[in-house]
């Protein structure tokens, strides 16, 4: 059997040690670990961030990588802790949302209620040290999950909210996550792209040449890529993650539009 | 026997290449290592971040584990390098300070002042890859420690201050470390405020209401974790490492109050 | 035999998903690699420092390491894919100068020219994801890196500028690369000093005493590390690249002198 993978998502930086303290905890309980860092620089306390990021990485897994998740600024009030079980993986960390994007149902649900498994004395402020590390490494070590932790309904959820339709047939929605070139990912897939265009007689194979999409005040063309637009100039594209992305080619859009996350944003096809 | 694990914290960041050019030396001479980074973000020649940093993370790890740590603005110089044997692990950097928070005593000390283990020709700018990176992929090997330097009776220390009890019973301290959330850690241990209640008459299961920490003019109370004070506002709490902390539950203390590294605390029985 | 190594370096910041998702394929694929992160900070778009970081870490490593270099500003454009063979190693990344540092002739260079090996859909703005992972994991994997791609025989060149000498003797040059501390890494070789010197009659054992570099309208002398000058001044090294470097003892020599990737530096014997 392989050696079990375990992933690190945190927004702990790593200069101050707490990172380095994660990995210690999880090798001293599971030696044979093999841990993978996706980040530890999640903006502080940006839960909404951490969990694109999450959702963004964990698909590209292979089934049974454990998942370790912190961004937790509720840490030792009640918010639980959670070990969710979804698309053969499984995500261990705060019950605020987090996990929700990235563990979508099906899915099991424990909450970690069980202090036998972890490491003791629990700080009240660094639970991924004392609960989360160490669970997930008794997991990765073969402790069946139902030992873990006791199975429960419900999670705390985000749930980006889906664009909308207008009246003119056009799609209203908001950019969601601002990634490291300024690039503007919005709620709108490819699959509402695909819709409006079907409403509308299109066909699939006309789409780049077909969408507009207006923000702040500017209008980006739906491309097939970056370099399609001249250089320094608006486009919009249909990014890595299959989801509606306004980008300037080598330069950064939210510079550019003042945008940020929550700008609205609004699709419709180009008459004309 | 397992693959040997082998830690890295420097202050080199990573988009120079000199944190990878470290981990490709030490896969070329124990290939079977296991490399775990702690950090690459010390802030640039900052031993006593660092050597915090360390201590932190280092404990966690299990028995036998090898730290490299390199903060080494004395690179070059006379300075010597270290081999430090302590709590079942081994440390290897800079006689600098860096490793004298983590290797604590009792310890076995060598100096690295054999050239014949070193990678040829020796950078005068850059012991990390050529002698701390060799050494201790040496020694991960198996070579035995005794056989990588000679022992020596002392290293440079960085001791942190302790606290001084002042004549009417308060402890006096200072910030040690401000963290990424902006946290800022004190020298004030769980013991000594442990110590503070005894002398006063409380009891262990009161320390949470009745300890009070004056700071840069303003008056912190202890609560056990972030979130038991109001969203924004100032609390003192005993942190991960067993020591005072003062926060901003939701914000930043370091920017609430204007303090930093060196800011004196004062820990007192709140009457009344 | 061991399992591969795989190295990463990025302009992706980790902080979105996007470095952790070239995990999750290379592991999906190849379940044994090991990975070992360069960097994920080379700065957005900054193809020639990340070219200079990877020639600085992949020389350190060990033979049949594969190295995944991923800054690459034109995807989706017509820009070929590569996988390089050079020195041992192989090299995954775009054609666009990134790996021409570090994968020098003679080398064999494949242009990834086989869908079949990446990962479909392939999004047209993340072939770090869908192409250069699947590619280099099957070459992990044992797939003979003909299967992978057709040769073809130039690959685009990032040609440091060699110094010039001018008239009077003198080296005329340039800063190449500013790094994390300041220091400011020029296009001179120690090569190229020692010619300097052996023309002017000098021996190598005298090379420290002898050479100023002028640099923004000031005087740097080569000395052999950064503490031999005083603190807070400026002077000149052979850095661990082999290369000439300005530098300020416990400062930052780009800040001090306004200098950056393109400042003109000279370089002479010191008469009287």
């Amino acid at each position: 059997m392989a050696a079990p993978l375990v992933t690190l998502l945190t927004d702990f930086g790593t200069a101050d040690g707490y990172a380095g303290a994660l990995k210690g905890v999880l090798l001293s309980i599971c030696p044979e670990a093999r841990i993978v860092d996706l980040t530890h620089e999640v903006p502080p306390g940006d839960v909404r961030a951490g969990a694109f990021a999450l959702a963004c990485a964990a698909r590209t897994f292979p089934p049974a990588t454990i998942h370790i998740a912190v961004v937790d600024p509720g840490v030792g009030t009640e918010r639980r802790g959670l070990l969710v079980e979804a698309a053969g993986a499984a995500f261990v960390g705060p019950d605020n949302g987090l996990l929700s994007l990235a563990a979508r149902a099906p899915r099991r649900i424990r909450s970690l209620d069980r202090p036998q498994w972890f490491r003791h004395p629990v700080s009240r402020t660094f639970h991924g040290r004392d609960v989360f590390a160490p669970v997930a490494a008794r997991l990765a070590n073969g402790t069946p999950a139902h030992e873990l932790g006791t199975e429960v309904r419900e999670m705390m959820e985000i749930c980006p909210e889906a664009p909308r339709r207008s009246a003119d047939g056009s799609l209203e929605g908001e950019v969601m996550h601002v990634d490291r070139f300024g690039n503007l990912i919005t709620n709108v897939s490819e699959h509402d792209l695909a819709a409006l265009l079907d409403r509308s007689g299109a066909t699939a194979g006309s789409v780049d040449e077909r969408l507009a999409v207006e923000i702040a005040g500017r209008t980006a063309f739906l491309l097939p890529t970056y370099g399609a637009a001249p250089g320094g100039s608006l486009l919009a594209l249909i990014g890595s993650a299959g989801l509606l992305e306004v980008a300037v080619n080598g330069g950064a859009a939210h510079a550019t539009l003042g945008a940020s996350v929550g700008t609205r944003v609004r699709v419709h096809r180009e008459v004309g």
